[in-house]
């Protein structure tokens, strides 16, 4: 089991599937009216319900007013790239967007519900989407591999006319920006100045590091695979090179051990292994290692403390200062569905990682991010969507 | 408003639009698990998930024991034929299906949600609900038109492995052929021995003459806007020739004026004005009316009394004898999620019309369909299930 590898944490695999069973589903649908008289059924059904339906048919903007569109927001997944899992299918991907849209009722009192797709064609997941998008009042997508995630979200983003946002980009990018303001404050540099290097170029990697960017953070460095992705690298396939053209300013190329020579800040979001000791020991003094493969980090924070790093983040809720997504992404959608608005934008976003950063009154080596239980959080992040 | 043409009746409309504003929308998707402590977010999401994800990606079939699917019906509908408004498109189509899923919980405690498409195209419509079949564990077709809903519902049965049903064709044919099981006891004439006409060849028409048909009636006789459906009739499209083949063994043509001569009961199936007291009058004695248009019916009930019926149903709930297929569609999906059967037969909808007429002791003019409110319905309908 996953939490074996790392030590004495407790065995989650084992506690969830148990949880999972008994629970039979961790969603229900309830229903707000009434049934108990004659008269209930004629106004929450027919005939009644035959007139907020030829009213909404003549004024559609009325179904805010008049239907679960208002507050419903339908969590969308392929499959193709299941938490740090891979590509588990849509059943595999069913109990994460259960738990993701349990989380939004919990976190924002958004209604949301999962919707698992049986295809991983691009232009299928588009007409579907749009085609079932009527009845909802956002889109979240979610565990949608890179490089498709891309289109998807740009393409939807354009041709429907109520907010979609890809979490495993934005709601992370949120995240880690928030982290990053604090974890600086910890280390005493300034926020631009830090040279930032990303491994792992996904979904997660390019968001962040256009994120960063925008936030005015003059270097960072995005690697994949094949190392440091550099304006000119022979083969870099379409978003790769829109995403050299606005990172490594300074052109460095080489591997990750390169891209990391003194370095301010280190963020895995690749997989287990991909960042060791010696990554870590090549930074500047008072390193950032945010290590955010999940459910296993690229390192443990154990052994990225003895290789030198001052703060150390991970995804996992047993570890202190969690990237959690869930800071973010309820509170931008409540914002979202209370403000109408069609757009979640750059601005809203980096407006979000400062208000998640600021609930964080003294920040410390140990708390750089709030708890998902902080008092408050929902409204404050839905603070920043207008 | 529609409820000032049936005279004294409250008018529901207006009651209706308040209602559906105050709730603003009728539904809410609700969290069965907790949040409370950080060990409760590590079973209910990650890192716990992540081993039920990966347990179900390599056993699909258990995610009816860890997930929402297992008691999870997706209401779809392009909101091509809404109720009896015709053409709403999908937002209009909302309250309905929000309604619908309402009763779903409230009778049979299934967790129902709305689909609304933004397509009335045949194929794109079987290709979504294929698409985002995994996450349901059947599916209730609502409200398409025909002759899509035939191709569409027949597709998905036959490409599906979960449960699927169009209700406007089925359970209203259930809920026609319980109310007649127990009309012709109170006019005391032998079901298989009645003669049927039935106004309106469209979903609900063909599905009620093919099930009277199965029931044993003799004679079924079904009439669209060009007169009687029989053999032969120039320009007959594919559904309504097959129709032809099954119904109708008296070879009769002509216009519906012919079809109810000395006719036993008179189905209407199309819309308000369809029937009128002169089609009664030419019936035979004790005559059975069932003017099923919603919200307004072919026939205001008392002028079919006037005209000489003994026995009258509308599909309103202020009138008595309510053809309200919430009688048949919440059973019969609780008894196929139960018993986890792929396919709703014919003999599970006879079986399942029986037990609907059982539930009134003594049938009487005024009561030959039991209430929705009725002890027990729901289970005994579920009973057919098997």
């Amino acid at each position: 089991m996953a939490s074996k590898k790392l030590g004495k944490k407790k065995d989650y695999a084992k506690l969830a599937m148990a949880l999972h069973k008994k629970l039979g589903g961790k969603l229900s649908v309830t229903n707000k009216g009434s049934f108990k008289t004659m008269d209930d059924w004629s106004t929450m059904y027919t005939p009644g319900v035959g007139a907020v339906s030829s009213h909404l048919a003549k004024h559609p903007k009325d179904a805010r007013l008049y239907t679960m569109k208002r507050n419903t927001i339908a969590v969308v997944s392929d499959g193709s790239a299941v938490l740090g899992l891979g590509n588990l299918g849509p059943i595999g991907a069913l109990p994460v967007m259960e738990g993701k849209c349990a989380i939004f009722k919990e976190m924002a009192g958004v209604d949301a519900f999962p919707i698992v797709l049986d295809t991983q064609d691009t232009e299928e997941i588009i007409k579907i989407v749009k085609a079932i998008a009527p009845g909802f009042g956002g889109i979240n997508l979610e565990d949608i591999s890179a490089p498709r995630c891309f289109e998807i979200e740009e393409r939807l983003k354009k041709e429907l006319d109520i907010p979609v946002m890809h979490d495993d980009q934005h709601g992370t990018a949120i995240v880690v920006l928030a982290g990053l303001i604090n974890a600086s404050k910890v280390v005493g540099k300034k926020l631009e100045k830090l040279r930032v290097v990303i491994v792992g170029a996904g979904a997660a990697g390019r968001a962040i590091a256009l994120l960063l960017v925008e936030a005015g953070i003059h270097e960072v460095i995005v690697t994949d695979s094949n190392g440091i992705i550099v304006e000119g690298r022979a083969g870099l396939i379409p978003y790769k090179k829109e995403l050299a053209k606005v990172t490594n300013k300074g052109m460095r190329s080489g591997e990750v051990l390169d891209a990391v020579e003194g370095a301010d800040v280190i963020i895995g979001v690749s997989g287990p292994g991909t960042i060791t000791r010696h990554h870590i020991e090549k930074m500047a003094p008072q390193a950032i290692v945010f290590a955010l493969a999940n459910p296993i980090p690229e390192i443990k924070p154990e052994d990225a403390k003895l290789g030198g790093a001052a703060v150390v983040a991970t995804g996992r809720s047993d570890y202190p200062n969690q990237v959690n997504n869930s800071l973010a992404f309820p509170g931008i959608f409540r914002g979202a569905l209370d403000k109408g608005v069609r757009d979640i934008t750059d601005v809203m976003k980096l407006e979000a990682a400062k208000k998640i950063a600021a609930l964080v009154k003294k920040p410390t080596a140990e708390k750089i991010i709030p708890s998902v239980m902080e008092p408050g959080l929902t409204k404050k992040v839905a603070s920043a969507i207008k």
